[in-house]
């Protein structure tokens, strides 16, 4: 079918069944493009036959639903995880992370489908609509990005929820059953977030009931959980419990498991504001259960592997890597090299830690190495070995000179 | 009276009232020196009197006990608690911050005293010995150091406990009541740390009854408490329990209540292996209940009122502060330095952060403060106010030519 | 005059009296505004009278030519010059430094002449629109910015050079002597850029007779020249020159001085690509005479004066100073924070420095300074003093303590 | 040869010919050591079969002089200049680059010899004993190190240079010409270095004469000559001599060639104040003529060819590198982390520069590369192509709304 035939030419479009993306798919099939619906299974709860036939009911000639979930963790949640990725020192990522993912596939399917255009229904003042067009551009240089909640066509529109009730009633789009969500929230294997509505006053708390994927940690079990968690250059191999004995070896049965398990005893809860790429302060609540047990997991196994200076310089770049993924920079020259470099420190983060999760709480309890630089027998107090403490008086002089020099060169103190 | 008359001058010595100080104190008399014996109280358990009472019978010529209390968390916990300070991403640094306050009371007396030494009886594998001695060098850059656990006359004649406790006995000092401690600690007003003996094997959990500031988590109350901190330029100025309503404003207050609080509610354990200065990994477990809630609550006030580009400057600071800290340069011009900066970084970090106390656990429920950078309005999905969403149109696109370009002249990809 | 007479308000245009920027005044003019020209002396060759007769007769209201020169050297050059500030390690940022000054000057007349508008004729491709416009929202923050370069009812007006010149041959605007310009030029007291035209090409040479403010190293004198540079806390407070006895103090005098020195000897030419913030590589060749003298003698009386490990972080800060500086980010919390933070590094930065200038090379030759860190007698290998040679020895091993650990574990090495 | 015959063992000394390592070996024959003469050729000036005799005649019992100049350029020099080395800014660390090669093939020497010590002449107070000491630990950890200028027994004997001569004087050992070297010198293929004597008094100017590798730049050729080096993944691999048509490209080849032209036109001379490891600050003059041609061409080339935002993240590292390379730590984990992270971020630094050489400047004057980043297109002020002008309004816009934010929140302005 010729491009003529439709007026506009091919959008692929970011959908994901709600209000939004269906009133969006709706106004492309009006404007005369023709759309490409597609959504990605990256683990959020879905049922994805459903989201599929409103699709072709309103309008798009083809639904394309990737199941992404194995790219996830292997691709982008374990290289988070050996960098110990944190956002502004709280903020794990879970959607960041998620973005270049669903925005690579996308792409790809433009590129199959012979589409000009990319479409999203990332709002104009969130971080999302930057991961997603960042991507698309990165990896398809020409590609065109309709974004519509930014095209005064579409959001003069619509400029409230009024207008966007009324057009849905008229198409026959489903309304939800609030007429003002209280909160949004963005779902994935990795995490949930949720952020406006009530939540935008930061004083207020967390509302009752707003947790999907962890228990409150009142109400987790009284008893607590012992797990091990074995990683190889710095990426989870195998998780055992030790109470029951389950183990999961492959990469998304163990990410999985641990949410569960973490979910269960309330872990990975967090309260904060962050700072949008786009120059704003937000307030976000996350869980993260299975994400926030690994990187306490992984942090412990690396200090004990990791020589101390190599792990200075590689923290610098963790930091570097959280700020890229967090601003949409995933496929960039930049974080290339940072993951590039941070991946060969790795090389000798392999080793079991031990882990007890208690009501919200991850608590380190052992950790083991075939490699690890901790040397027992060195440390001991009651072992001298050939370590010479004269020499520390020497060291310590050494690094006084300095500070004395100081002294008395500042203040001709004696 | 003269130094001729005691053959080596005065030395004044970091008294504890253990077997190892103790057997010092007698040894340097023996060698002919007049000991001044010194214990500062930073907030330790102990019973002064009776340590003095010792240190004048094994021979101390004098004995000074100052109340270091109040300067170690003005001068010392506060500056940490704006510095967000721990070491290699998890040490509190409760016994790093005490060195210096300690070195620093030791060497006035000193000058007061007339002294030409001073000494103490870290080991010679440690970090305390350096953190001693570097104070000391740069607050008094013509003091003299004796550290007997580096001096070969005196660790030759002591090469095991079997002689040491021959020693002892011979002299009336007291020993422990068990032949081998099975591991060591050190108290302060912040923290209790734990090492050495079976805590060696970096696999063995924390054995049951180690801890003594801190409830178990299993153990602590099934309700959950609520407090908030009110800080003021990034120091708390005000702590109140919601539900009791207890409130401290004095700073030792404050900072015992938070102990006491957090303590109860089992905040603030951690089993890590750290990387000491003098190269060795070392396996720590430390509860630090008051400083753990202090840092989460300054680290989300701070994000809450501060810049996002200059919160990236001084996280860099912190971590540099942090570093300095734990090898012992809190006197130096570099730490004088990274202070100066942290504390103009703090000018606006005025606010309240409301906490949850649960199990361990530490939850920040909101925050609020007269001078945020949050503005509800502006972040607001459901208001444009004079944000043009277009903006984030040319923002993106202009963030994506270097990735564009990059994508084509790497890859002539179109 | 009230608003309503002239429709759209009132505008005050960075107004150079050059093609471009007599086109905008005619324009704006022309579709109704009322225009405040604004052109301010930072120390360009420009015959001021003749511009202000020019914008007159364009139909400007008013005409403001402040003298900016103390302030830019005081304010702005001198902070950089304690940053020791290159972007990317070459430019000295002649012309960054000048624009936060240009456009605070201009929001200011503003302010004071009650206009809604601030306009400039910088491209849509460079980094002086961005450095303009963040300096007028950060200190105005209601003010609104036209940027005709990059409103397409002016571009599309002017698409080519050609319909600027029929325009301009219209209203009676001079045209520029050559039609095509070989290059555009930016210049200020601190420096002269050049760029576009043939020097877009980054493999052909610069142009004979390109350079204005130095001669050629090549014809420079065959004589060299010897001055000293006395620095208080980091900021130059007395220039000699040695050979004629010539001295200048008083700050627009010094530097004005060291330009005209420093030109004569050919000092401070480069020939470099940068990264623009708009992401595109570009070309640029600068001369910057004084500022590059300065440079080199601040390094030079700073690390003589700095401890090393403050100038370690205070070099971090000088990146981002520059950074900064070059972004368009002189008014902004960060740079705020960067500049105090430099500033207090400076504190002991107090010193001597003598240099000869000599066919483009600035020599330093010695320094001496009240507040060195410098102790001749401990660094001589004559003079032992109470540095103890073997206290090296214990320096050593303990550093090579976690180096032996590492070869022992890693490889099984003897 | 069982050990016991030689009484203390088998010692590989590092031995220059000079009177220090000459008395040194004699001391050590005399101590009952059996000495193996150890000099690497790092293409010094030297008479190697004079140096051989020497030491076979005061007792050695092998003389191992293996040429070590192509490892140096290839495997110590290449890597630094990918890293733009400069320690402190300025410094070009000829020295510290050499120190790890020089002990490497000692240690190695050590282990085929089966000798248990290695020994040096590096004074106490010096950066040198660390480098060769960190490196001999570093590759055999079991090796025991004897520098003698740190053992009492030795430097006790050796009080004073009257000391030092005498005992020469008994064992025929050369004096040097003068009494008292006005300053000493340390040379290599890269560099020469001055220090101590007349240098340092740090105002003392460099006297006339000083210099070996570099002409005076005043009596430098009045004629500049162009060359051009091409680099591939940050590597030179060809030098052409534009005027006489000189080509160069084995790496040792093309290293001496630039010495020799850059040497011609007095290139690289700096003198400097430095931080040694050890905490003092000392005096050095440097002549780098090669390196200096080479840092000044690779920084252009890269900043030409790699991304703005790796760039960054690289200089960084750079800047950890030359620390790293100053302070002996070459062989340590950090070190080829680092070497490893720069290497990776040369992939694409290929291309072309060429150079102006005069009278001790270095001049670029252009730059290609097949996989330059710059556009040359795309940058024109007079094509616009597919850059759209309105986007870099809405770039500016959106990144002044955090600095709108901070001035309205901040200071209630308009």
């Amino acid at each position: 079918m010729a491009e003529g035939m439709h007026g506009k030419g091919k959008v692929v479009l970011a959908y994901s069944g709600g209000l939004d993306t269906s009133t969006i798919l709706v106004w492309f099939v009006e404007q005369g493009y023709e759309v490409v619906a597609y959504l990605a299974n990256i683990g959020q709860e879905e049922d994805f036959e459903a989201v599929k036939a409103k699709a072709l009911k309103f309008g798009a000639c083809k639904v394309v639903i990737p199941d992404l979930r194995r790219e996830f963790v292997e691709e982008f949640i374990w290289p988070a995880i050996q960098a110990n990725a944190k956002y502004e020192d709280r903020y794990l990522l879970g959607t960041s992370l998620a973005r270049p993912l669903i925005a690579r596939a996308m792409v790809q399917i433009a590129k199959d489908e012979g589409a000009q255009y990319v479409s999203h229904g990332a709002t104009g003042k969130g971080n999302d609509q930057i991961r997603f067009e960042l991507t698309s551009y990165a990896l398809h240089p020409g590609i065109k990005v309709i974004s519509p909640w930014r095209e005064p066509e579409f959001y003069k529109r619509f400029p409230g929820r009024t207008e966007l009730f009324e057009y849905a009633k008229l198409h026959g789009i489903p309304l939800p059953v609030t007429p003002k969500a209280p909160w949004s929230m963005d779902a994935n294997l990795m995490h949930i977030s949720y952020e406006s509505g009530v939540l935008e006053n930061p004083y207020n708390p967390a509302p009752d009931g707003l947790f999907n994927m962890t228990q409150d940690p009142e109400n987790a079990p009284d008893k607590p959980e012992i797990i091990e968690i074995e990683f190889e250059k710095g990426v989870p191999v195998r998780v055992k419990n030790i109470d029951d004995g389950t183990e999961k070896t492959e990469p998304l049965d163990l990410f999985v498991y641990l949410n569960t398990v973490g979910g269960k005893h309330g872990i990975g809860r967090v309260d904060l504001v962050e700072n949008r790429f786009i120059g704003m302060k937000s307030r976000g609540i996350y869980e993260t259960p299975g994400g926030t047990i690994l990187i306490e997991a992984h942090t412990d196994i690396e200090v004990f592997t990791m020589d101390r200076e190599v792990r200075k310089i590689k923290r610098d770049l963790d930091i570097k890597f959280s700020d890229q993924v967090y601003k949409g920079f995933w496929f960039s020259p930049e974080c290339e090299f940072t993951r590039f470099c941070i991946s060969k420190s790795q090389e000798w983060v392999t080793g079991t830690v031990r882990i007890k999760l208690y009501k919200g709480g991850v608590y380190i309890m052992g950790r083991k190495s075939p490699f690890s630089l901790y040397n027992e027998e060195l440390v001991s107090m009651n072992v001298q070995g050939d370590y010479e403490p004269r020499d520390a008086g020497g060291f310590i002089k050494i690094n006084a000179l300095r500070l004395q020099e100081y002294a008395r060169l500042r203040s001709n103190s004696n």
